[in-house]
């Protein structure tokens, strides 16, 4: 049992460990400590203008999971009897008593994470599935009695030629306010036969797109009649707080009662409040967004529509459907034009989600006359190589894990404020130079200098090929679990101790590369693609446009073919998405893709265990 | 200011009246006379086991207007927070120390109201929207790990030749459950392309069919595959306690902020129970009923389904639309198979709604050789004309008033319990013959009852054919407002004190007669048609069945036309809403009748006002 908070013993004090989420950032602190202060030494911007004395209620936090005290009376002051009862705290009146799970809402962060929204540019056709039709009409009278649709409808046929049109009752009431506000003038939004809601005279169509990722949710607004790009916007998922990745967010929705229910809640309020945010921004009304388009993994997907999970999450993993969806944009929560639908691309199977097609339309990889591979990184690697003489795409899928996004690292944390995302090293015993978010004081570790710090350790030697740490190299010393070596020492950073990289941190990395390594391997070998004939190596995703290729070359996260060009094109998956949003014609080839892509199972694939040994070791350096 | 209830001064006490709804009963009573006092003296069968001891809990009402007294504790007891807070009482607890109106629940009724549910029966061949299919597939395995939605169309298309299917998440959702449980065999639900549901194997499809009338809904539910009627039920449209009629309710709906919400939500409440019911009493599961048709005036039309009313109370009184409608079940709350649709089958106008569109094919109006009229008697009685050689239908509708549902009528009150039905007077004084409905002690009079006794007061000559009370004539008296006549002594009735008809009621009546009578001719007159010619009116409608038609007739009710036949057709609305459920053909009649029906104005037809008064005379006996 810990000691109650507040009152050590002549004891040495119990300790506990603070998660602090999105950020990803675990900080150890004394029981007691006030959470306000474990958020500060770990270095997580945690907004606070009174200094913690419980009055200007910004460092509200979620307590997740862990001892959550009774509200004190500054809570009380400060947040609503809801906003209590489902854990929200001031981080100021919370003695840790326990270790905790700590949920940091973006209100209250001092800084942002990094949220990369921008992608391969492409040049789409506009070819939207909803049309705006501009109609005028004469008022009723009592001569000419006829309802408020039949006349529009009239004015349609007349103005358009359009014949058939049906239409909700929700639109039928917009339409009924509206034309009688706008003198029976009006922009008839029309997908296919169905009128998904009415706009004021002159006002344009807009479209939002969106990439619906584990961590991150990049959205974009587009006008459906140019084309134009009119916002880009990131937010965290705010499923984060219900487990990091995919497997323990699955689990959260399989296992606790409400579950499903609460993950589908959280991302379906986050996305309307990015649309919101969005139609901010550039003084567009939610009403004017007529369509939306959204990809993701395969959980992602089932999670946002409310589809059972458990399948999903055991073996054969099968999702409860592949087919392209368009879902009633209310029926999820997102208030836009009233009958507004959402198209969901298809996906390829449980594990090769729509963010998957996506990406291959984003990066016009199911076009190319050329021999491609692209490559998706993240807590799941999704991998496709396309070969015009096969006729078709293979995919697969590899569990990376989440050591990219600083998960299971001593020091790692996302790529917020204060992470070390680019490290130097050097042969003598000078200490590495580095590079942080924000030019901040370092707190900690991101995917981009993990990898960077391990391909320097073995460059310079700290590390052999096998991965394990060399005793006596210069700066590696013995820590508390095993060699390891300082990154950037207490006295000039953030949290008051070392950040150091781990012999541990060093075998994350190996299996996090590995896994990818032997992917693309077996993807070659399962078409019977040689590796020289490869002409392009496409690094699609927000971390990989951080990565440092040379770097990821050098430790094998990338497999080094003879004749690649390697190229890093951002958010693919967010420009496919965008493609499809703004084209019928798009969405066609989307499915096309999903059809014709043929999936690779790689743990079953023979010699699986043998590759996989062999891919976690550093490739030999280029003679 | 009235005095506070139970400390009457010396002064005579001041008397409130309590309106009692649904039944529609009125009284008068003192201040402070306890609530289920009231309810007695009014003849209203308020439930109560306790005798008034506050201990049973069996008489709760709720005062929807009037002083609402703080609970006791004995409300407390019996009643939660939220019906506290919502005005629930228990009658006994309550004071009156105001005009109340008070709704009694059900469940709170001895009796319940005479809820009319048949009507004619028509042979439909079954052609319904919603077919079943049932298929068997294999369940995936890691070789074959195909989407469920994947492989169940792969079966569909191989045993049936379905080549195209869409389903929502909500859909998929059930499918995966399902399919789990039933080893991969399942009946689809399939709406054209649409897949609305799944159900375990061997189980049938069963639709709902539903009469939405002002006053009362009367439900059925029918098998797809059969056309077996499984249940009959009906309920009073919870709306009552809004507004008795469509006038009040739309101005309910237009004027109280979240009115238009609150009618929405308990008519959607009421039809969730009904169908509910219905399940229950034939073992029908909930999921299992695909598909629901609904028709009523176009005022119940847009309180159902949420469309906006202003434009439809104020002239030149127009409709939001008139086109047929499918709105997802779960968007109106009614719990039924997961995507199933609600039909609504088309309006003519602001005034004649889909109801009379249904009683038309209900009583095959739209196909007959001969030239018929059919009259749909209600507080908006509509009335259509059909003569082969015309090619079209001609409808009108006219405001009849809300008298033949006991209101505005001395001792009035709806067809419940206690009513008195059937009048015969004698040419002397002796007190009249009376039949009320259940046998009980006379509290009132209902419609039928009413068209009675002013057809018996006018044969026996205490009434000219001006509606004049005779002074001197057997049993006339001059009561408070005027000559009356006593139907029913206070000594032999359920409420103490005589049930009279008045010189008001009668000029009540003949306002309403006058109405439909003038319609009817004025439709004659506009089409061109020979009354001669008529060769049947078919009288549609609850009251119209309860209707004694040689009383009708000889009160002008209904035009003698020389060679028509009468005929009372039962709830044809209600026979034409199930023909429209189970038959896709049926639906495109509706479309028709709707298309072809023309409207008759009749307050702009010249000559109205002559018509008018000349219809509100008593028609001179036959020779």
């Amino acid at each position: 049992m810990p000691e109650p908070a507040g009152t050590p013993g002549p004891a040495a004090p119990a300790t506990f460990e603070v998660d602090f989420e999105p950020a990803g950032r675990r900080v150890r602190v004394e029981s007691g400590t006030q959470l306000l202060e474990a958020a500060r030494s770990a270095g997580v911007g945690l907004a606070s203008v009174c200094g913690g004395d419980g009055t200007c209620g910004r460092c509200r936090v979620v307590v997740m999971e862990g001892a959550l005290p009774d509200p004190s009376d500054a809570d009380r002051r400060a947040l609503s009897r809801t906003e209590i009862a489902r854990g929200e705290r001031l981080a100021c009146r919370v003695p840790v008593a326990s270790d905790l799970k700590v949920h940091i809402p973006k209100a209250s962060m001092i800084t942002d994470q990094r949220l990369q929204v921008t992608g391969p540019k492409r040049t789409v056709a506009v070819d939207p599935a909803v049309r705006v039709y501009h109609v005028a009409a004469e008022p009723p009278t009592l001569a000419d009695a006829r309802s408020d649709f039949d006349r529009i409808l009239a004015a349609a046929a007349t103005a358009h030629g359009i014949r058939r049109l049906a239409a909700d009752p929700v639109v039928l009431s917009q339409l009924t306010t509206t034309v009688r506000r706008t003198g029976w003038e009006v922009g008839l939004l029309a997908r296919g036969h169905d009128l998904v809601g009415v706009l004021p005279p002159g006002q344009h169509a807009v479209g939002v797109a969106v990439d619906l990722g584990t961590t991150k949710i990049a959205g974009y607004l587009i006008d459906l009649e140019t084309g134009v790009e009119l916002a880009g916007e990131g937010i965290m998922n705010p499923q984060i707080a219900y487990g990091e990745d995919v497997i323990s967010r699955l689990a959260y929705a399989v296992r606790q009662p409400g579950g499903a229910e609460t993950l589908a809640r959280v991302v379906r309020e986050g996305l309307d409040a990015l649309v919101g945010t969005m139609c901010e921004q550039t003084g567009i009304g939610r009403d004017q967004v007529a369509e939306g388009c959204i990809v993701g993994n395969t959980a992602m997907h089932h999670l946002l529509l409310g589809l059972p999970g458990r399948q999903l999450s055991q073996a054969p993993f099968v999702a409860s459907t592949s087919s392209p969806l368009d879902v009633r944009a209310r029926d999820l929560g997102i208030r836009i034009a009233p009958d507004a639908r959402i198209h969901v691309p298809p996906n390829i199977g449980g594990f090769v989600g729509a963010d998957h097609v996506a990406m291959i339309l984003g990066a016009d990889l199911d076009r190319v006359e050329a021999v491609k591979i692209g490559v998706d990184i993240g807590t799941n690697t999704e991998i496709v190589l396309r070969r015009p003489s096969m006729g078709h795409l293979a995919s697969t899928s590899c569990a990376s894990g989440p050591a990219f996004e600083g998960a299971h690292i001593r020091d790692g944390m996302r790529a917020a404020t204060g992470a070390i995302e680019r490290v130097t090293m050097f042969a003598s015993d000078r200490l590495p130079e580095l590079r942080t978010i924000g030019d901040a004081p370092a707190v900690g570790i991101c995917g981009s200098g993990i990898v960077d710090a391990v391909a320097e350790l073995y460059r310079t030697g700290r590390i052999d090929h096998r991965g394990r740490f060399q005793t006596g190299a210069p700066g590696v010393r013995r820590g508390e679990r095993g060699l390891e070596t300082v990154l950037s020492p207490a006295e000039t950073n953030g949290i008051g101790r070392d950040v150091v990289i781990t012999q541990g941190d060093v075998n994350e990395i190996q299996l996090a590369k590995g896994a990818i390594e032997v992917g693309i391997r077996i993807l070659l070998d399962a078409t019977g693609t040689d590796p020289a004939s490869v002409d392009e190596v496409v690094v699609a995703g927000a971390f990989g446009s951080y990565l440092d290729l040379d770097n990821s070359l050098a430790i094998g996260l990338l497999p080094r073919l003879p004749n690649a060009a390697y190229v890093q094109v951002g958010n693919a998956a967010g420009t496919g998405a965008k493609a499809a949003l703004l084209s019928l014609r798009e969405r066609a080839r989307a499915r096309q893709i999903a059809r014709e892509a043929g999936y690779v199972e790689l743990t079953t694939y023979p010699g699986f265990q043998r590759r996989f040994a062999n891919a976690m070791l550093f490739p030999r350096p280029e003679p």
